[in-house]
């Protein structure tokens, strides 16, 4: 990369200027940008250092690039957490003042599964209470949730309630869940998911699939959350070792 | 889901047998697996014993179903450690008994983006090295990574050094990483990066942008690091806020 000191200021003023029209809602989000030739004219400056400004935002992910379609503009993210920090989805959408809904998918009382036996630690005779859910912030939908459980601990009338399941397993079973194991996954396009999360097909999403504990070290939930990554972002702290 | 008893145990076997098969290399990795009925045939169980089996066995990552095409065996992680706990990539590879090697794809002196200024706090004199490179485990190609480093703390002539960015920083410049904080992302097909990695189309993989810090909290090296999924696993322990 190389060029002159004065389209550098340019290229960062432009920048600057562009993430404002976009926080002021000139650009909306998920509108296809104009063309790079139309927005050097906008902005004033030169097709090379407009094109400079876009690599830029899509480096910093205000901007999405998809391959022969166009450049787009990210949904800002509503919620930016260390993903050490365990909360409920629930509790992740209400963080970032947004209003958390439920659209049930299925609810349904199941024989475990081989996987079930190994992170819920259930018997053969066990029930598991299975929950698909779409979860939404104001209204749009954002985490797939699929939760199971062990029957004997969240009732069948409660399947349906729109309370979080943490909160289930506390009132019903005295069940606090203290901390969990996450396996971080990423997943490409998938038939069943990503539509309902009205992800494109170009756009990966990040599955969390978590073993929750109690305080004593019992599993009890077992949740594959898929993710919208332009929605949901997380990092960590990484101590060397 | 529902199925007998005696059916129950049939799948319990057949999934222990078909897991010692793969490791057996009876079934390679990344070879597509015979058709249900066959394999069905070649286990004595009925045919919806052994979807279940394979659908189990999807569960838990050992094989990927790829829409309208079959279902693979899956490469067995060589890593799986907590992603809070930062390792050189070349630490990861040789923690898992393979021997790490690197093709240099670039390794050039660029002045800094926007990017750089927030991350490695550079200025606008500074310049920065910039090495893009394969990291191979045994020969195959399993990380990309794109490390970004002020030029100052790197000597030109160390650029395409054998040893770990983290050793030349500590040799040369007497920094020592102390942490990082890295952002997780899951990225789907990459037009550059996947046929490098060998990702099939549908493969996601894991992307972590990374600030690495010295022990006085200065930035000093950023990367991402491209993951293929199927070799390295990351699980996080989340403890409820």
């Amino acid at each position: 990369m190389s060029y002159e000191e004065n389209s550098h200021t340019d290229m960062e003023k432009t920048l600057l200027t562009l993430k404002q029209d976009i926080e002021n809602g000139f650009f909306q989000e998920k509108e296809k940008l104009p063309s790079v030739f139309e927005l050097a004219k906008n902005y004033q400056v030169s097709y090379e250092t407009m094109k400079e400004v876009i690599q830029l935002a899509v480096n910093e992910d205000i901007l999405t690039r998809r391959a022969g379609v166009g450049v787009f503009i990210n949904s800002q993210p509503i919620f930016s957490s260390g993903i050490e920090q365990l909360r409920s989805v629930t509790k992740m959408i209400q963080h970032a003042g947004k209003t958390p809904g439920t659209q049930y998918v299925s609810a349904d009382i199941v024989n475990p599964t081989k996987y079930d036996y190994q992170y819920l630690r259930s018997a053969e005779t066990d029930k598991i209470a299975k929950i698909e859910r779409v979860r939404t912030a104001d209204g749009d939908p954002v985490v797939y949730c699929i939760d199971k459980v062990n029957q004997q601990l969240l009732p069948m009338s409660q399947l349906h309630s729109k309370h979080s399941i943490f909160q289930l397993l506390e009132e019903h079973s005295e069940m606090r869940i203290s901390y969990a194991v996450a396996f971080i996954e990423p997943i490409s396009y998938d038939e069943k998911i990503s539509p309902i999360l009205n992800c494109q097909p170009d756009q990966a999403m990040l599955l969390l699939k978590q073993i929750h504990y109690t305080e004593s070290d019992e599993p009890v939930l077992f949740s594959e959350n898929y993710f919208r990554p332009d929605v949901f972002r997380f990092y960590v702290v990484r101590q060397r070792t």
